[in-house]
């Protein structure tokens, strides 16, 4: 995607660096990391200078095979074997991070070329994946819509195009007129920061609201479809998601309104018979009190913006019961969020 | 209600002066402002010393009565009539404004005492009605229940108890061990900043959340009732009050969880037949891409919080329609929110 006119993915190799965008940066900077060793790139995963499903999956297989390419011939196995350890306990909860990991690993033990390969076929798959899921998603996408969006599902969650905001790309560049109503996403922020800073290197036309500006949107009917992005689907269609997927998504049901989940078939769980198996995370409350801006002078600052001596409670996903749910679009096409649809587009080609 | 274990009321009077807690500098500071003249109090009210419903109301009221006290007896009507539109220009929006400066005004062409005593009984008039919403709310409150509220409609907002917040104290101070989740209140905060600050002070167990998690912690179980103030009734039921409410209001019936409305009977607006008649007001929006805070080093910095090249929408009301309401509670008893009853209610002596 562009960023300032020039095309980017948010991570690639050149020679034995893997260069990726410094999200921590954004929206207020825009710089490059280059991480000239494994050892670099773990690193990046670790600060979080990437971050969301997609993007960490494909670093991590990069990683691996720098990791491959710097061992020396005599304690080959050990060298990787202590490297892929080390590289998946940068984001332990990750799911692809450990899927790119071990394919890596594993075309390592035939060559090093093959290990060279796997890794770059991550990354690729991972931006093909997104192109077919804008493409499908385009497809029921009118245009003179106004299209809703929760967090950052967009392309620097992903290698490109990203999958909630992949549709919308496919939508604006084929000519659609179309608007897109961006959420903050308390507490990190995602949309406000990330979405909006994407959608604006795209030139599509978007405004910020606030969280709690969505279901008066819907009933004004100001949103004709909301699409968000998704950390796992359980068999069943029940979505785990940022925190506040559930709330939206009961309006847009309250309201008729189209509610899509874009993802890989990657991100479907079979094993997880339903939303109540999957566990949610709950990060440091931190993140709710504090706030990390930039000054009118251009300093990065971080402020506390609630009552000193109260503590805040911070579960970063929630679960979006199938019922609400409208489709699910994948990169092989679109499924109604029911077991019978679900195991069959997983377990097709 | 108390501040560092002392009674304070939100304005009250001493000899000529009004004094007013200083809401600008809250969570972080606790100032008192001292108005000497109607002037300062206008000044005090236009620049957010004081905020919310009631409490504008009582400062006004006071207001008009310093300028009844200020007016020389030779040209005592025009100064009061000039003194009476500069007090309404402060906030032209606020109902109660110029329900107090007619009532204070009136009173004034009787006599100077009898203005003072208008003042007086508008300040305390306010306070029994949030006396007597805690009283009746309490009655529906089950001890062990976690309540949700939306916003800041504590004391601050009123002079003392306030509504949505005034049967939390009172079930609180009953004995019943009750817990409180705060949503932040995005994008002014009132939640984190007010809510949380006026909870800590009366030692009523809560936490802060993001205003997404709302929802999920419904579907969890864990939120009993929720309880939020009013901007203004409709005759019907509808309730405009701070954007998020109608989104709150829709997980709860969702969930099948009590939804209230807390308000005295001076919110409801009889002529208002719906609440497609309530015009919303839009706020700037600098609201949602800026934020202002406590550094560590105790300096109030605003910080940009978005994408600096993105616009926001910040509508700051929205309207909630009556089906998703449970029950108003007024100071003259709970309502349901349907015409007959309604109209009733504010008949009744």
């Amino acid at each position: 995607m562009r960023v300032k006119g020039k095309s980017y993915r948010t991570v690639w190799t050149e020679n034995s660096s893997v260069f990726l965008i410094e999200q921590n940066l954004l929206p207020f900077e825009f710089q490059i990391f280059e991480a000239k060793t494994y050892k670099d790139t773990c690193f990046a995963i670790k600060t979080m200078i990437v971050r969301g499903a997609g993007a960490i999956g494909a670093a991590a297989g990069f990683a691996m095979a720098q990791a491959v390419m710097e061992a020396d011939d005599d304690n080959f196995l050990e060298f990787i074997s202590k490297a892929k350890i080390e590289i998946e306990a940068t984001r332990p909860t990750a799911q692809n991070l450990f899927m790119a990991t071990n394919r890596v690993y594993e075309a390592a033990l035939i060559s090093k070329e093959k290990a060279l390969i796997e890794a770059q076929y991550i990354a690729d798959k991972d931006a093909e994946d997104s192109r077919k899921i804008g493409e499908f998603g385009n497809e029921i996408i009118k245009s003179n819509w106004k299209i809703a969006t929760h967090c950052n599902a967009g392309w620097l969650a992903f290698v490109d195009n990203g999958t909630a905001l992949s549709p919308i790309y496919y939508a604006h560049n084929s000519g659609k007129n179309i608007f897109v109503w961006v959420d903050e996403t308390r507490p990190r922020s995602q949309g406000a920061r990330l979405t909006a800073w994407e959608l604006y290197n795209e030139n599509v036309p978007h405004k910020i609201i606030p969280d709690n500006a969505t279901a008066y949107l819907m009933s004004l009917g100001m949103i004709d479809m909301m699409i968000v992005g998704a950390d796992r689907i359980a068999a069943n269609g029940d979505t785990a998601n940022k925190i506040g997927t559930l709330e939206k998504a009961i309006a847009a049901k309250e309201f008729g309104i189209p509610f899509y989940i874009a993802a890989p078939t990657s991100t479907i769980d079979l094993k997880c018979k339903s939303g109540k198996e999957i566990p949610i995370e709950e990060r440091s409350q931190d993140e709710i009190l504090y706030q990390k801006g930039i000054t009118d002078a251009g300093k990065i600052e971080k402020i506390l913006v609630a009552s000193p001596k109260s503590e805040a409670f911070n579960p970063a996903f929630d679960v979006t019961p199938a019922k609400f749910i409208t489709g699910i679009i994948t990169e092989k096409g679109i499924v109604k969020p029911r077991n019978e649809e679900i195991e069959k587009i997983c377990k097709s080609l």
